[in-house]
């Protein structure tokens, strides 16, 4: 199979042999402090690094030049010139600036070396074009300083000696004696034919989710229906085929996430310039793409809600070319955060009352899933996280301790703690098993009865290997010995629902665990057999035929039933227009592309989670998953499946 | 176990002319502390300050309200009034609460200012209505102390003057003399008509990875740690404890984002009032978090070297602090792309030649899961991936199919195969399985033959379900005996090592892999017994000695040996300066902060896995992992480690 793009083959798409990077006089007789200095001339320096990181990697050739005069150079006012004297050969001013990278491999070009000859352009009597030549150099790359001076002279040389010319808009700067003279002389530099350029059209390509964080086949499949004008509206549901062995219900999670990326859908400039250039979309289309929004309509399970085995989660009903392109993110974001809000909601139900913390940031795949598994556990009930910025981000509570290093450092356990605690009066947790958990426990004991004095107490302690029910029997011990029943005891260290029920089962006394890696991984279900399928077509139902993939066509809805004691007790999957008893669980968030009504509140969300676990019948509250939840199929809907015709052809 | 932070809950609005923020009360005297003091009241200040924030970037009025009383007022017990004395003008006690911000522009309300007239609302005998007025203010945000007492005073007023009132309610506190008159308030006020709001939707945090992604207690022991000035060298090293059962080598994969982050790594202003406002950070800290920058040392193995358990993968060498923060975001690149470039390499041995393909961004644990997925299993030598921003982020080739859908929208799946081809001429991949892949193997040579006139070939087809090596060959026959032997057989459906291999050795005629969730979720291994541990302290080895999780101190170096023919055959790990025979793996990459050169290419990358994989013993070529790699603690390092004094206390 090749490759639609290659690699190799950043923007400008065919940067290469031929290319060459000139830096003109970034030196520090030109910056503020030297003697021709330049107000704005520091700015420069970030981005010529930046540029020169590219070229770089291009291994494109590089070209530095300095002006280096003799002391008594003809262009200093003391011997008829209009400067001050600057530059002088090897010295500090004539240095480059320290800031800016210039790699040993780089040439330097030195010029108007000579008392009785000035020259502003790199090219005036240094031999550049000769070099350049040589190297088969054909395309420049300008940057430095000074706009108006020697980054113009040397331009105009260089298209007067027919190169292709590139300025780096953003890495230079002017001198601007006359306000203007910069902006004046980059005009003069564009009406010579010059192109510019800037960091931001090329590169870096932002990290953050754009609208590329789609597959190729998303585009591809795009062009092809636009090119047919095929655009009518298209269902898509996404659901899970089959509950994991591990797991006896699933919690809807990630709704918002999804909303959120369907109202601000669409591609960027640079989206668009890159897509040109790589996979080489004709301009008409990449004029739909520009104009490209999300207009269609969402249903789905609000957050928090459990669902099972081939319910629908959310369904898309838009134009076809939206319902398809926006497949891959609403997978990626409804998988993994209803996955960690599954295994979350476990957690909780096997710690009932006790504090529940994720710890899993570090061992999460990356950073969005560790924000989003911090925000995937509050909903599901956890008390809070310790990531900060899912603090800043989803105003989840944040719990923080200490880490084994903070103790290491200190000569003494003891004085770390004491350290610890007068630093953060007001909330402290100790973390006691860096060298011995119980000696630990007795230093927090004679700590806190002194602080105590002082009207300082001390919040918990963790402990962080061993065996956690029995060190913690023993800190209890030691704690309440001491007089300190108030300090409470959190756990940690590769904890799941089934190590915190053993816990719990066993009288352990812990407050509260932080869970971390298990959690964040999901580690025995890393991920669900989820899809997002085509159901309807332009009114016409649709069915996928693949072996152990087969899909239930038409628009449906889920029907939850309840016994008498307020538990679910059975759910009817069936066509959306049939009646049937029972409350129906799919609801409309988005219409027309715009929501209708306020986000819901992530507190709102987690209110529906912690009812939801409340109504699981008892056989799901158990971490066993002997005893599936029923899930009917509507008679109508078999019916009209078999209904449906076979595919033509 | 108390948060650091608590929660909040939403709010967006259209702020402007018109509105004004009034904040009642937040006097020492009504914090703890204070002569009557609300209990919680201190929980205000941290909202208030952003709200505050947000208004004056809306240059809304600002009012401060302020009990201001004579000594001898009469709401004081002593003059028969129902309070203890409390905001006596002029007193400690009658000041705003230091932490909160009353900027100079705003108009301080005093209330209750003469000996016989009380007033718990604002607009008692304060003029405030009349200066609103003036102002042409119709809307105001409330916030402030006490919700049950002069906030609702003067919610009540302001309502019967005709205000809109909107009160913040995760900036008010109730004094609750009985429980609950604090939330009885809140009703009230909104019976009364007033709106709600809280701060979580208004200020956008940006989900991009900022110095915020870290854990809590990172923050802790930084503010520890800089409360004593204890910022000497430490040493710390990233490593993994134990291979996983199912694995028998790793892949170090990741240093380049690691690079990245540490060379950019710096607080924004947004981090910052966000710190200070949320995390209640003394300004001078604050002040050194604003100049924070990484300027330590970085020694690592390059990426795509292969390593086992106990060597460390990166050593970082750094003034405390530093060394110290950036942990958890180190483990949190570093694990990923490891566990995902080991995944892949193991993927690559089983299917030698072949095409290799990641699909799996839909199923990846996030956005940022998917985009290093796709470059770390290009590192590890697959062919390329479906994720298009992996494409333009990294310079990765990228592939691309086609999905069941673009069949089904189709009336006539063979109308479905021509509009693709016919859209992408250079480059089609067609679907078989939609409803019977033997059947649509048969419609591809027809569409095939026809097409050849044309000049277009078809480049492949793929198989996604049923059993991969029997409609393969299958296929491949319809293929052949319809005269397209041209056209490849990609096969994808839940693909990993394993499967691959058994379709290799039994023959499958198939071309390429798709390879998605096994891959990027790392399904049998999502994580690694991975930690980042500090080995040394201001020259002093340190070790840590909990249970289970005991660690080699010191500086150390990874020695590695090969046979005669090549391949590895055992590495030892022994101190940094220890002679040893065997080639050092450890390479300096970053010093004072800066890279020492430029950063290293995915090809470079990519092309020491390819000869690390070549020169992997035969039995760690095999997917078993029966036959543990041997690796050497040295003498001298146990000596060593022996030879350290135990913790002193």
């Amino acid at each position: 199979m090749d490759p639609v793009i290659s690699k190799h083959s950043l923007l400008p798409t065919n940067l290469g042999p031929g290319d060459a990077f000139i830096v003109i006089d970034v030196q520090n007789d030109f910056l503020p402090g030297g003697s021709l200095s330049i107000d704005k001339g520091y700015e420069v320096v970030a981005p010529l690094n930046r540029y020169l990181r590219l070229f770089q990697k291009k291994q494109i050739p590089l070209f530095f030049s300095r002006d280096w005069h003799p002391v008594d150079h003809c262009s200093f006012e003391k011997f008829g010139g209009r400067w001050p004297a600057h530059c002088v050969a090897e010295s500090v001013g004539a240095q480059f600036c320290p800031a800016l990278d210039v790699p040993e491999s780089a040439i330097i070009i030195s010029k108007a070396t000579e008392v009785s000859e000035d020259a502003y352009s790199c090219f005036q009597s240094t031999g550049l074009h000769e070099t350049l030549q040589r190297q088969n150099i054909k395309r420049l790359f300008v940057g430095g300083l000074a706009t108006d001076y020697c980054v113009l002279e040397s331009v105009k040389d260089a298209v007067r000696l027919s190169y292709t010319v590139v300025v780096l808009e953003d890495a230079i700067r002017a001198v601007d004696n006359e306000a203007g003279d910069g902006h004046q002389a980059l005009e003069e530099m564009e009406s010579l034919g010059c192109q510019t350029l800037t960091l931001d059209r090329w590169l870096p390509y932002p990290q953050t989710a754009s609208a590329l964080l789609v597959d190729l086949y998303q585009i591809n499949m795009m062009k092809s229906f636009w090119d047919r004008r095929m655009n009518q509206t298209a269902m898509f549901e996404f659901y899970v085929r089959r509950l994991p062995k591990e797991r006896g219900f699933l919690l809807a999670a990630g709704l918002e996430q999804v909303l959120e990326y369907l109202e601000t859908l669409n591609f960027s400039d640079q989206d668009l310039d890159w897509l040109k250039d790589q996979l080489l979309l004709p301009q008409d289309f990449l004029d739909y793409l520009k104009s490209f929004r999300f207009t269609g309509r969402v249903e789905a399970l609000p957050e928090g809600t459990v669902f099972f085995q081939e319910e629908p989660v959310l369904r898309i009903t838009a134009p076809l070319l939206e319902a398809q392109f926006v497949e891959t993110r609403i997978i990626n974001l409804l998988q993994y955060q209803t996955m960690i809000a599954s295994k979350a909601g476990r957690i909780v139900l096997s710690a009932p009352g006790k504090s529940l913390v994720d710890f899993g940031l570090r061992r999460a795949h990356g950073a969005e899933a560790g924000l989003l598994s911090a925000r995937a556990s509050y909903l599901a009930g956890f008390s809070g996280t310790a990531t900060v910025q899912a603090g800043a981000l989803f105003d989840i509570p944040l719990y923080g301790t200490m880490a084994h290093s903070f103790v290491q450092v200190h000569d003494r356990e003891s004085d770390a703690f004491e350290h610890f605690v007068r630093s953060h009066p007001q909330n402290t947790v100790l973390l006691l098993d860096t060298y011995h958990t119980e000696q630990a426990a007795e230093k927090v004991v004679t700590l806190a009865s002194r602080l105590k004095k002082e009207g300082i107490t001390i919040q918990a302690v963790r402990i962080d290997s061993g065996d956690l029910g029995a060190h913690s029997k023993k800190v209890r011990s030691i704690l309440d010995a001491g007089d300190c029943p108030e300090i409470k005891i959190l756990a940690s260290s590769n904890l799941d629902e089934h190590s915190i029920r053993q816990l719990v089962q066993e009288g352990a006394p812990i407050d509260g665990f932080g869970i971390g890696t298990r959690l964040v991984t999901s580690q025995d279900v890393p991920c669900l057999e989820c899809a997002y399928k085509l159901q309807e077509y332009d009114g016409v139902p649709k069915r996928k035929l693949a072996e152990g993939k087969k899909t239930w066509p038409g628009r449906k809805q889920v029907f939850r039933n309840y016994d008498d004691r307020g538990r679910m007790c059975g759910d009817i999957l069936s066509l959306e227009t049939e009646p049937q008893q029972g409350t129906p669980l799919l609801k409309e968030f988005l219409n027309k592309g715009r929501r209708l009504q306020p986000p819901t509140s992530l507190e709102a969300s987690r209110s529906i989670a912690s009812q939801q676990l409340n109504t699981l019948p008892k056989a799901l509250k158990q971490l066993e998953t002997h005893s599936p939840y029923p899930v009917e199929i509507s008679l109508a809907l078999e019916e009209f499946t078999r209904s449906l015709p076979p595919p033509r052809d």
